[in-house]
């Protein structure tokens, strides 16, 4: 394998890669991957009403906010690179143009897998926006007329995060990470999400129970962590086994 | 709860809310909800046949038509409010503009319920797509920082109205409403759609079939109308049992 | 409605009936309803890990532990009667005679509602077993050629528990039951489980994200507990909201 | 093709061929085919209420009520033969001696194509077996080794009814068969089953609906005959359009 | 039936006409069906790599190459009129304008049937596109008041190929078609594509196993070629059997 | 891990571990794996028509002639052990002690994982019921109470076999398996086969067709046999890539 592996995140707003995938981040960086993680808004419309509630709010003053978050967040997670498009929410819209940023991105990252949202959402239209463009950026990334001179996109996977409710979206895990030894990280960035405290504990409870259900699954021998990996299509941290 | 209870449909075409949800809409109003119906266009292209094969036709003489059949038939079922956007159809396609528009009319109502198509329609894809706008307005209207200031919209579930070919259109029912009381209404409605009047039997057919499909999955005592209601997804009229 | 409204729980084993329906059995007895247990096996040999690493044990003495376990459990939670009719397990098999024992339970109760297991469990092939038989031996109870003479069957929902792992098992939830008013009896009921206390907190926090999917799709107002209820099929308090 | 065309259909209870393919019996009669019916049971414990209803009732007696109408409706059909196994119902059941006689008539047949229930049936769990003991008696009567020197079977389609309640049955259709021309012969047949003349109207709304349907799909070309009209799963083939 | 039979094909890219439904259409060109085939685009940025490996090579120039490739491939295979709207690809996006195009040919040709692409297809983006358009349009081209006085358009029925995964894709056939007696002129289509020679081999086994699952399911009699026709979904050759 | 790595394939007839997953058991077995091969039948009635059609055939014959087959085959592949638990096929039908038998197996060889055919089939019933067993009998194994004293079973996980129409049964890859290296092995078990030489090359071609679909999905880097490797669902040869 080539000496720089990479892996692509697309985050719909800001905060949605370290609630979804912060521990596949985390893991992955301390496997010696380079994770770029793609934000394409803020989420500053959207997923700040704690923000909005104060006094004299702007958006440029909430974006501020949300980009501080993210930066601290992907800091405590390892991420190689925290790419802000901000290119709007609620709702996420992309235009060819900015359709081209995101191809651009793809091909500078060359990522080894991708990880986007679930392929339905109905209560945030958002996110299956961006997982649409996912699959259409990667498309695009693919095509040797698209640029011609740049390299090409392999045929990296493209994983799906758990969404919020699993059974709405139609989205079934097939792929588990042991996100163990990274724990701490991942709720360390999840407390840099001041404006979402009563997520805190609710993604945790989401995490213990997903560990619950990896551990009926798999043969019942002591996992080492990193030694014995499996490739990631969610975040399922075996929290305190 | 409140005083003023709310619920609001979102029509493709002018005479789809009356098909598809008349019964439901003249329950709730005899229950002391203010139903707002919203059209998005009148079918105006696509669902007006009969008023086309006349001579020197035009389109504001097909808007007209079908406008005031369905401001008749709307009063028939009691609707509180009719909206009419005129957005066009055949294909519908709605701006970001438009969807503001959707969503200022969502907010204004702040419906404790929402009716709309069924998630897919091969046979007509302005259907498909009001339930797309359904969804990604419904998320934009529950934005703080949409027109910050204005009221926020809680989280209205979207009832799927039964749509032509049920089986086609992967649409399963999981709710029924008894509509007999108001039945004669539904009916009143049906027959002001002059225009289709081939449909008239059909949906009454569909009507008695769906109420032998609810007679076979409850408890089999006498129902009084009203007292003992349950919460929709379809029109579902048990037509004089 | 009559008098003595009623509902019936069919338990593949003696403790399904605490985790995955507890609260639904607690709330409806508190509303009035007089609710069956029917217990087709004691779990003795498939869910009695604890018990069976004791030096000395036999399967009369499981099933003894087990039958008190769920005796208690029973009077917690307000269960009418519960009805054991010790079957066996892994695997549970039912022959036409004990169809036919279960047939008269079920003519006996005359349920208003039917609860069990999920449709599909490839976990656990027992508990997607005595859904098979669930639904085969309501459809018995309504033959008027079964023990001609007897009162039949009328058509009585049958809901499904929430399983273990609920992609896995291809199942949505469709209804959803406030029990936050009888959430310590639930609890109450969870801790006479005492071979299995590695489950209680995780049965808890099933029970408060369920929650919290519940208050994402609802009418953001104030529930009085049991005043504005809804059908239940899924067990899903909204634990101290 | 051979000259003897022939046909079977696997029919749960007496009266499920007439309701669910009665029009494509007739139909395929018509144009030559010998069509067995084999009914695996009479319906006489849990489709002949009305039989049971009458004072003194037996079991043989309604039996002989239930053959009495099939025959009468096999006429009307144009059936070839009409093979009743008296297995029981309410549970059907099968031993294997039992699916030998299926698979004896099967071979016997050697049918072009076979007929029986939808795959799923909550309500109706008879119905779903039936179907799966269609499917496994075509694979037996595959084996060269099942009673070697018969003529094995060849690989005939299953066609699958359309059932009381498509969506909950999963039910989709993907074969219409215009029954136009012997849809007298149908209703004919219908009006046999004197104990179920609640069903007569609801059939054949089913049928006019349906014929709605399958117009919206075709070519729209001139059809001759009785106005409703339709192509088969359900009763639904146009063979030799 | 009209003289004139007619049927369309939409294409996302000018080569997918050939691999996956050449045969489909060299068996209705023989059985005097007009075929016409809509091309999109010509796949000249994505589906084009080896042209694009060349020293100089421009948008321009691998648009004749493949436009005479397109050429070549229709002519061998009986194609009525080859329409090439140049629309671009990687992605595909179309304009108000340029669906009205669409629809203008649509109308024009009036199909019997359609084909386009599936419905899903994660890998290509472009092409769940294509069969996106296809539907709209087909909507749009029976709208009365769509250009009012042209011929609106019936309802043909559109046929999926088969994609290239079908089990990624969600596909599942229900219509065979035997290409034997023109898999020749498939086979010499297929050659013309001389920038994708390692395909050649890769659709002539899927055309083989394809043809192999055909005869699992039919009744095992000599088939004459055009005579015994069935409707087509797919391309399935059955490739020299 | 353990020092003797272990796997379980549950095969319905005597020949189906050989097609569906032969390389799957070798490039185990090359990885030091224990691979226990259980044959419930020998699918002596079903799939043994060339032998049957031999003059003065019988059932033991067939056995002998089906045994040695699966001798060979299990001899080319490294198979540790081949259990033929002879009972009976077409149809496969196992009692209470036939079960117990198949779980004594599983507890005897505590398989890491284990293998075996589609969850649905409708034109092979055998190969369903193997799974439904063979998921049956993975729950009793685990079970404290069968057999106290006894290693229970972990929580081995079950893939399921590439089953013959992948989209009639209902089945999708989510795991590959590169068996490039033990492709030799794999073909030299299937010439083992004598009685379906017609198979020999429509195995070879589903290998081939399955590596592309395999290569369209991963990273472009070259593959060093058994060093990259990744957890089997099906056996999916990337031969001679």
């Amino acid at each position: 394998m080539p000496a720089n592996k990479t892996a692509l995140v697309i985050s719909a707003h800001a905060a949605d890669f370290v609630w979804r995938c912060g521990g596949a981040i985390a893991l992955h960086a301390a496997l010696g991957y380079d994770v770029t993680v793609l934000c394409l808004s803020f989420g500053e419309r959207g997923e700040s009403a704690k923000l909005w509630k104060q006094e004299g709010m702007t958006l440029d003053r909430v974006k501020d906010a949300r980009r501080a978050e993210a930066n601290r967040a992907a800091e405590k997670l390892g991420v190689h690179d925290l790419v802000c498009l901000d290119l709007g929410d609620y709702p996420l819209e992309l235009t060819r143009e900015d359709k081209n940023s995101v191809v651009e991105v793809i091909r500078k990252v060359q990522p080894r897998f991708m990880l986007s949202h679930s392929k339905y959402d109905p209560y945030n239209t958002d996110h299956m926006y961006a997982t649409q463009v996912a699959l259409e950026c990667r498309t695009i990334a693919q095509a040797w007329g698209h640029n011609p001179g740049e390299k090409v996109l392999g045929a990296p996977q493209l994983y799906l995060f758990e969404p919020h409710q699993t059974e709405q979206m139609c989205w079934k895990p097939d792929t588990f990470l042991d996100i163990t030894p990274v724990w701490d990280k991942k709720r360390a960035a999840i407390e840099c999400m001041e404006g979402q405290e009563h997520l805190w504990e609710y993604y945790t409870r989401v995490a213990i129970n997903r560990a619950n259900h990896f551990k009926r699954i798999r043969w019942p021998v002591r996992w080492t962590g990193l030694q014995i990996r499996r490739r990631l299509r969610v975040d399922l941290p075996a929290y305190r086994r």
